[in-house]
């Protein structure tokens, strides 16, 4: 068991309360044990100029933080000019996984902006980033459906992300602030319902992995996606 | 009666709930209408280099929008390189309010850092803002207070904020956002517990205003921040 | 009597020079004791976005100080990417008071850009830059109706605006720098020549202010716009 | 075979030419294929912040195109007032990688800057990057102790990084732009000379992966890296 | 004769204000013609980290134009996050230029900050304001003699600039607005009063130029900047 | 001899090898002694606002260095949001000596973009750049007379650039960095292969020059400059 309590397989407790923003098109604010995202998606005004013309859509996703949702307050991006590495980094990952199940033809020539910002701060942020942003991109499509906007769903794929590593020579799933601190090994998976991988990002935080703890943390990504899965369709289905 | 079905002098209902984020000295979420705030004190590192070695404390404010808190989604200032002139205004104006109720050699030399972050608009944000910041002001103090850094308390008033304006002749009391675009004259009232005027703040939007719905509109707000002080208490009391 | 020698109701001596700048539509020169303003008016090239195609006029204003306008010497704003809050305060300000004036259908989809850079400053510099800059736009709106582009005045009134503040508990009026740092309260009104109120800005600086104390700054500030009013009307006449 | 003539295992013909800097504590011009990298080791003044005071070294990498490294000209980020997102996603990877085959507490309090400027741009500049990189670590390294700064080794591995992807279902090794631009997955590994696994990054492109072609693409790529350090040990022998 | 009326030889009407702003240690505005520049010599806090205890002193300056000094308004260079191009060169310039008249040990460990702003432009700025900055300069240095603080003079020389150019073939003195934009060469020079040349800077506009015409403006630019050490010696000694 | 070992009038090795660049319209490595200098030619999308519909071309050009091209590693540039005053200098110097060799009306409406980028800096990096920039720029034009764009040769002239100085009352040819430091005046020169001067730029940095020194560097860099045209002509000639 870990110093969490939990045991290697065991993910935290996952809520997901859908439309709490009054203004977006979809929105939620996802909750793993202490990490709390709100995820909006806009229906924007135009997609970017390499896409005009083409009559394909577009998906882009932009990530924060509050000052305060760490543990020591973090001077806000605005005063520094632009976002920081991380920020970069995370955001376009988001982006890249959300377009990996939205058929671009089926979407037509729209942009749909995901804002994912972070309440709460313990671990895993891009991951319950991504699971809510697949939310709120579900609930922005099914508007544009509802109102006619669409007729096709371009939504090929339900997906979800988690984040697993390595403590202490075990593989563990789903790790909280203090985990990911001591781990050795860090590890984000993005997966949809098919089992498919859609994005694989795996460093060495102390020392090297093996492709045993590769195939290891994998095998738990699967399991904490397939629940993953259940709770985005309950939370859809309220 | 008006186009939001509230008389003259009726606010819309505010609720403020503590303790939000999990890692600030003082926080809390507040509401009025659908108006949401989340307002966060995190005790700062050091003074501004103009109060070093004075002995005297300092507390400011930062204030921003969720891209999605608006009917349109917004920019994200970090991608501007800057706060946008409305940010700085209203960011300037509830540090200089918070520091009107703290004695800052009570404090001693020490800085509280307000974030004030909308999570969603409909009129009188930098007025809830305010309002709730006072609350995390409190608690952020009091923790010190607790934990025997202070022995005085540096926190000489209660403090609220709320906004007034005149539609169509009429003195209305917190304005939500289609009465506020198209009011004739918008205003903001920042008043303490023992009556005292801290801000005011009047501008014509449409035509000139007179000395007669100036004095209507105090008025108004006089009753809005006794309200208001009612609410705060409870909150602090839960 | 005040440490400045004037009584509580005198203005410091203002005068106003036009035509400074020899390629603006309209400027002149305001010194309102050692407070000295360069005002310019110019016409621009086009509407912002949200006026375009709407057939209506804009008026938008910039505020500046020389680096030595102070005692201290300050950092120029270019070298910092980006006006401090405070200048976008007080030009936002000064644009708003401006727009106040001006009927946006009888100027036609123009703009007017407006320039205030502080020379020297020694307290109400914001105010000093409104009542020029009503000047500046005044010669700058005949010259359009003098070369036939306007066939109607859009300018529906004069505008001035003037400093007060509370010092020792007397309100007094226009308040040099050494009285500014000292003033328990600070206040800016700006006002037509209808008597309309545009703006009033009113700060506790030390301790809060009383109704009683509002209402004697507003008819100082009455009086003193009056004041302005000559003085605009004679630097035109020449 | 492929578009490009090549195996599906076989690797661009790479060059590595020491000491192209003339001031460079290490520097080296590494060829692969047409994408060529100048990289250059500089020992810094002082460590980052969170290490002062540690006794532990560190070291940080930048990354930089020059504008027509690629077919179309880009615009200098310098003109943007920052790297874009893609500039510092692969920095920090390039640092990160260094850093796992650095006995910190050996390096000492002291900072080594990596700078990888593309020269010219055919696919793989990343991995080419890291590659070139660890040559420039390793000079700048041997330079410290041949003056007698370092008495121990703190570089306790040798390291490289390749590209795979999967090309009309099958896995490739080390892709070229034109491959790159057509591959469904596009994966990028660094690996030591132990067969530890330092970062694995895999990123559907077209189609979601399997954990059989990740694992074929693994297995390329430490045949490629293999072939790496052989390279890089008779750049550095010459 | 010039379009200008005046003759090859011939410089415009040069008037020098001493004293003009209330709060600098040397202040002038220097009016060349139409060309109009406010020019400041701030005492500053602390000379750059390269001077730092050497014992020696520094001069930097500053340059910028108010927005409607030009015929079409300019953009805010604190807009644009940074001075052009343009305005870098110049400061640059006018720093060099003063720094070459000043003993740095003799001026001891401190900076002068010169702010050349120009009111109205109508060519020849660079050089107005760099005669103009030496009357500021010369002003605060007599202030820190007077007061005790420097012992020996440091400024060793006079100094001061104009601009010459070739039109039709001939070389013609001090060029106003007109003529600058039509000139084939262009050229500006900083001249001490014991005749060394401090800066030579000649730009061909249209056509190249010859050794011949240099040796013309060089001949013009003497005569000129004899005419300007007269004016400087009257500006100072009223 | 200097120190250098070189004659007073006695130019460093000089190399041009070209098309380095694999995208390049027009490329060169130049190696002027230990200066290295990668200059390319792009041919852009389009031309300036204020040559739009008038037929006339534009060539311009940007100038940076590789961090570690000098003895202390530079920050780069887009890091501080903005190139330095220096960086500006010399890439309006580039762009304006080479648009004086230029036919803008025979280039057509297109825009050329030339950038150089110093790998090694020894001194004398932006003539180095100049010279090596009319090489791109010489093989960009060739290229679109040889694709038939265009039918006229819209260069009209050769140009090459040298450094000159004053070392201990000599003039000297083509400074080093180790004699750049140490000179009293230092000097730039542009010519083109008419003898006509494009550039002079002169400056004082230790003591001022006279007519004679400004003279002797003069017919240095006449001579050096000879030699560079034939340099020039040889690595076409490839």
């Amino acid at each position: 068991m870990r110093a969490s309590g939990r045991y290697d397989d065991e993910m935290r407790k996952v809520t997901i309360e859908t439309g709490i923003l009054t203004h977006a098109e979809g929105s939620c604010l996802i909750s793993c044990g202490n990490t709390q995202v709100i995820c909006a998606a806009s229906l924007g005004q135009r997609v970017p100029i390499f896409r005009r013309n083409t009559g394909l859509g577009w998906v882009t996703a932009e990530y924060a933080m509050l000052p305060r949702a760490t543990n020591t307050r973090n001077r806000r991006e605005s005063l520094d000019g632009r976002p920081s590495g991380r920020t970069f980094e995370i955001q376009r990952l988001i982006g890249r996984a959300l377009r990996s199940c939205v058929h671009a033809a089926s979407l037509g020539e729209r942009q749909i902006n995901i804002d994912c910002d972070v309440i709460n701060a313990d671990g895993g942020t891009r991951c319950a980033a991504i699971t809510g942003a697949w939310i709120a991109l579900r609930m922005a499509i099914d508007q544009l459906r509802e109102n006619g906007t669409l007729t096709h769903d371009p939504l090929t794929h339900q997906m979800a992300a988690v984040s697993c590593g390595v403590v202490g020579g075990n593989a563990i799933l789903d790790l909280e602030f203090s985990e990911d601190s001591e781990a050795e090994t860090d590890a984000n998976f993005v997966i949809n319902d098919s089992g498919g991988l859609i994005e694989v990002q795996c460093s060495s935080e102390k020392v090297p992995f093996t492709d045993e703890s590769l195939a290891q943390m994998l095998a738990l990504a699967r399991a904490g996606t397939e629940t993953l899965f259940g709770i985005q369709k309950a939370a859809l289905a309220n």
